[in-house]
Order: structure tokens, then sequence, then C-alpha cells
């Protein structure tokens, strides 16, 4: 498993059948971030088989309802269910008030570790690091404090040259050992050096999450080249003055981001529920980069 | 329209994939009252196509997650959607520091007006009384203050004796006039008095809601001859000493309140998601109560 977006929803605030608001599971080398946990988030994890209990780092974006309200259930049924391993968990301040105050009136003293980290809105910042990952914020212009998450996988595993560790008649168990660096020595001694078996890594592959903002220009600089960019897009280009009086963006112009910024794809997502069909959204956002996906329930986004 | 419940969700704490949390919609002569508001509440609604908008009444019956976390989305949605109805919401007084904080953060003013009824969990009370119904709190055993709803409906229309009516050649337009009492005076002016005409209407239906609750066999004199009996039912009995650890009752012991408290038919819900098959427990029920049902989602109750 390398690095995969599944969808869990995508609808805005006003509800619509049928479509949940926004989740999403990204899972890098199995490890388990959930980005945003609107209300039903946890059936939509059921619904789609995720291991949840695998889940360490909940983002949340803001404190709009469709993008949090499923984040109490989840972290009480984590409880239910017998959770021990510590969870991190990412937002604005108030969030840790708001799950504080529910799981004080339940009487509820969680089984396992809930680390809050506080995100800062008005400024990027690296929010987690370790040797797998780093996650930084981006700053969105919202009505609330919003911010989005750029994910970039680190020290990714040196690439086989497949013909060569044939020709040396390596065993297939060595492989891993190959990919992390370490030279080969067979069993009198013998020794290959790593160089001469694999190659540099490809870029480390990154992912950004651009949740509701305005469309903002410079916003392209911040995507830069990134292999897989989610931008909202809660609205077609003919109903770009809602867009800009709610600080929500177009189609159109999350597919410009995509292009000023020259990302690999783009998914987009976040309809408003009076698009029926959502063909024209992607129509629209294909028309100025063709690269576009609709950000649809269930479906996944694999990359690198 | 009579009065007759839907079941929108009966699901105890721990999720299982396409049973929703406890919810129920409550329709008294086209007057509509939601019984607690489990997380995804508002996309049940959706689901079987229920006027949502018209419902006037929230009652809430404590505070674990599976019985209000839908309560926050549903008060934003009728924000978004421009309600201007006032809307009443009943439940223990933290309810409202929940809902607040969560307005606040979002910077939500409502539109509408909510007026907030706190329940006294420790004593039984007429928490709403007009000329149509009357709402008591049932004192609940539960881990956190937990109260259950008894709905009686008042001032039923007299019976029409729809020969005699039929006799005197009444006009149909006349009918609802008899209902309520008048006597009839025809275009020359004589009249029939409304005894000749009606008789007296059955007595007023009532719906008692059992939520989250230790098993009381006290409970047959608050439910005492219902026509319609909700009662939990989280376990079977071969379980009932997790019952009791955990405050909840067995599908046996729900059976027992209807049959010493004579109600006419018992519902069973908040099932435990280590059921898959729910007949066990149907049959549980049945084995001493027979007029027992299961809170199936969708399912609808009509009653008197």
């Amino acid at each position: 498993m390398g690095f995969e977006l599944t969808i869990l929803g995508s609808s805005s605030a006003t509800p619509i059948f049928n479509r949940h608001p926004t989740s999403q599971l990204l899972n890098i080398r199995d490890r388990y971030f959930l980005i945003d946990c609107g209300e039903g988030t946890l059936l939509q994890l059921l619904r789609y088989r995720i291991k949840y209990h695998r889940i360490s780092h909940i983002f949340i974006s803001h404190l709009h309802g469709d993008h949090y309200l499923g984040l109490v259930g989840l972290l009480s049924t984590y409880h239910l269910q017998g959770r021990t391993n510590e969870l991190h968990l990412y937002g604005q301040q108030e969030l840790m008030d708001i799950v504080e105050i529910q799981l004080r009136v339940s009487n509820t003293t969680l089984r396992y570790n809930l680390i809050f980290h506080p995100v800062r809105h008005y400024t990027p910042e690296i929010i987690l690091e370790d040797n797998e990952v780093q996650v930084r914020s981006i700053v969105l212009n919202h009505r609330v404090p919003c911010t989005g998450f750029l994910f970039v996988e680190k020290n990714r595993p040196r690439k086989l040259l497949i013909q060569n560790v044939q020709k040396h008649k390596i065993p297939v168990t060595y492989y891993s050992k190959l990919k992390s660096g370490a030279d080969y020595v067979d069993e009198i001694g013998n020794s290959i050096k790593n160089s001469e078996l694999t190659e540099t890594p490809p870029k480390a592959t990154s992912y950004a999450y651009c949740s509701d903002t305005l469309y903002d220009p410079l916003m392209k600089e911040v995507v830069n080249e990134v292999d897989l960019l989610y931008h909202e897009a809660t609205f077609l280009h003919d109903l770009v003055e809602r867009a800009t009086q709610t600080y929500h963006t177009t189609a159109y112009q999350a597919a410009q981001v995509a292009k000023d910024g020259k990302v690999k794809r783009l998914i987009i997502g976040h309809f408003s529920a009076r698009y029926k069909d959502l063909d024209p959204l992607l129509a629209e956002a294909q028309s100025v980069f063709k690269e576009t996906e609709l950000a649809l329930e269930g479906r996944k986004f694999k990359v690198g």
C-alpha cells in the first residue's frame, strides 16, 4: 500500500439524500489519516469496509458542522470498543472545547490517549513531521478560521533495478533491505553495492487538501506541483457572485488553481445540493484543467 | 392523519452498517414531534421523505451521543434553509450548552427562534400541554440523567353516528362542525342536537417512549394501558447481567413491562450491534407479550 485517498463524503452543508458531508481517508503506507469528519463519517467508514481503528491522526479543517459533526461519535465509538492506541487530533482550539463538553456530559473518560494539536489559521506551519510524512497547514480564506492540509511523503524506499537484482539471483526476502539502502551480502560474504541494485526513488508523493475557501490566485504557490490536489468547487461559475459572498470557489476557479499550480491531478468536491447532476461541474473544471475528477463517495485515488 | 410513529433509527451506541442510532418521528394530527436525534437523523428524514421542516418540537432523552449527535446538524440545516418558525427543544440543561458552543464557533445566529425547555430527570413533569396534546417526562434509570416521554392526545373529535347523519341528509361540509360538538342547524333554522348525531370519542391515544433504562418493575404504573409503548431492549435475557451493569433492559424484561402495564402494543429497539439477526429478540419478547414488534428503520406504527 502506497499513497491512496478514499472519498467518504463530499457534499456541502445543505443536506441531500445519499450524499454525505466532507470526509476523506488518506492512507500513506498503511498509516491512516482522516481528513474532516462530517456527520455520518463512521457509517461511511463501515460502508467502505475501512479498518477505522487504524486511524491515528484526524485533521479538521474548520468548525462548520459539515466538516466535524461526526467526530464525537467516532471518538466515543473508539472508547466503547476499547481502543487503547493514542489518537492525534488537529484543529482549531475551540474544537477541543466542543469535544470536552460532550465527553463530560456523557461521563466519558476516554480509555485511550487523545492528543490535541491546536492549528493556527493565520499562518502556515508544519503540524506533523516524522520519518515518513510531513503535514503542513494551508491558510484558507473562509467565513470562519479554516485551514487546508498538505501531506508530503518522506523517505520513499529506493527503487529496485530489477534486472540487476535478478541477474545476481538475490532472494526476494532481501528486497526490503535493498529498498532501504543496504548492500547485498550473500552467504559466503560476497557483497554487491546497493547503488548497483537500486536507484534513487521518485520524488516524494504529495497531496494538498483545500477545504472551504474563497478562490485565491496565490494558492498556486502553495500547491505547486503536488501529485494530487483536492479543491472545493461548491458552485458552477455562473454563480461566482454567490461563491464569493459565501467564501466558496467555483469549479472553473478550482481548475484554475490546479492549472496555475501545475499539479498532476485535481479532485473537486463540496458540491452544493442544488446540483443533482455533477457532470456540469466536472465539464467546467475540465475545460480549464483536463486531469480533473469528481470526489464521489467511495472513489479511491492512488497516487505516486 | 391521526397518530403515527415512524422509526428513523434504533441501533444502540456501537455502530453497525445500515443501522442508525435512535430517532423517531411522532405525527399527532399533522403536528411533528422528533424524539431523540442520533447522528444521521437528517439523512434518515430525507430517506423516508418526511417533511422535516414541519417538526415543531424535539425531545432528547439523554446526552449519550447515540441519542443526540444529529441535533446540531439539523438545527444548522434549518438555519441554512431559511426556517423562520419557532422550534421547541426539550432535554437536559447541558444540551443547550452543547448546542450554543457549536453555534458560536460557526458564527451562527439562528434565523428562527429556538426555545429551550430544560427537563428535570429526577421527577416526572408535564413538559408540554396545549389543546391537542400533553407530554409528560418519565423518570428513567440510566448511567447519566435520562427521561422518557409520554404523549397523550387531547380533545379527540367526537365520532359521527353516520346512520343518523345520513338519515338527516346533513351535508358532508358540516361534518367537522359536528365532530367538534356543534348542533346541526339547517337553512330554515331547524336544529338537531349534536348528541343525536355523534358519540363520545374513543379514549385519547397515548404513546410512551422509554429510552435507555435499567429494567424497572414499577414502570408498569407509568405506562399503564398506553396504546403504544416503545421500550429499549438492548440485549437478550441471557445477557441480563450485562444489561444490569450497563443500565439497560433485555427483550424479556421490556415485554414484562408491557404485560404488567397492560399496554396495547409494544415496540422494542436500541438493539446491540452484536445481534445481526433481530428475530431472537422479537421471539423472546413475544414469549411474554405477544403484541410486540421490532423498531425497524422506516417502519410506521399507526395508533388509535
